[in-house]
């Protein structure tokens, strides 16, 4: 929601992370939503959209996707994000997006990692140099400040609970099911409870 | 500028990008600022907010820059970030929570990489996969719109201009002194002034 917006009795939560590219995104996204609903959430997937892309040009259909997920976005009152590490040390791009222009609308957003080594030990693991290197091997800083992602992905999600939600899972698990997704979803709709009474 | 609002005299460019990490940012940051002056607008650049970090905890110096930054933001007219990929195959990630932060906000966001390998293929090579591959080893897919990266970041470029300004510059440049900048920077400021005069 807004700033002092009202809360609404069943809150709409955009569910942003890389589901989207799993083979089976519908499926996961068909349970994803029964956890919410179980947490009194109305669950809003990238791909509920239900675009048709016949007939576009890649690019355009890129676009319409794009067009699409702000759509959503915009008609939702908070985000919860997937940030597990995703082909580099950081979350998945598209997801960090998400986050920052949730929060730019004002809107609360939450998140968790399935992984719990921290950004700045993957960061060096990815760079190939030592465990108490301050740069990598051109020079630049390695961000390090204990937290589990960049600090304004981590910063942002402190503005409504303590940070992020993290969890060591399984690796198969990190997409297709984490257990972190539903303790995310509770503490979010705790904090949308203490909120609404308080 | 938030949607409707009228165009200042001189725009407050928000200068994004992984330049903080570099030894000598603050000079990086001051031939920015210059550039940008030569084309009719104030750059900002995150490390302007002159933090003092002194007796913080990690944490919560992470979290003191984060507020800065995103202060940084509220105060400025557009957002022009280096989007050159950082330590895989997408933009960095601070980058590309502000480059959404912005964008929730309303405000027009432009974007350069000086490196000209399309997502896709950065993506393939990263995961070692077939240069037609569709999915990586795990199954998950390959984003493959012909965009300079996750469909996310281009779409919102294409908000204003017509996407990423992209070049293929030397590597030891692209964060230091890239070309590209100044190319992003002019075209910000003729749409600025296409849209102050239109």
């Amino acid at each position: 929601m807004a700033a002092n917006q009202e809360i609404p009795a069943r809150p709409r939560a955009y569910l942003a992370g890389p589901e989207v590219f799993l083979p089976n995104a519908k499926a996961v996204a068909a349970r994803r939503k029964a956890v919410c609903a179980a947490h009194g959430l109305d669950g809003v997937f990238p791909l509920d959209a239900g675009l048709d892309l016949a007939g576009l040009a890649p690019a355009e259909a890129g676009q319409a996707i794009y067009r699409a997920n702000r759509d959503l976005m915009d008609g939702c009152d908070l985000l919860i994000a997937n940030l597990t590490p995703f082909r580099g040390p950081s979350a998945d791009a598209g997801t960090v997006f998400e986050l920052g222009y949730m929060r730019g609308l004002g809107r609360p957003v939450f998140g968790f990692s399935a992984q719990a080594v921290p950004f700045a030990e993957r960061t060096r693991r990815l760079a190939g140099v030592a465990p108490d290197a301050r740069v990598d091997a051109e020079g630049l800083e390695i961000e390090d400040f204990g937290l589990p992602d960049n600090l304004m992905i981590a910063g942002a999600l402190a503005d409504a609970l303590d940070g992020m939600v993290v969890a060591d899972e399984p690796a198969e698990r990190r997409f297709a099911d984490p257990a972190a997704f539903e303790t995310c979803v509770a503490a979010a709709a705790r904090w949308l409870a203490d909120r609404r009474s308080g």
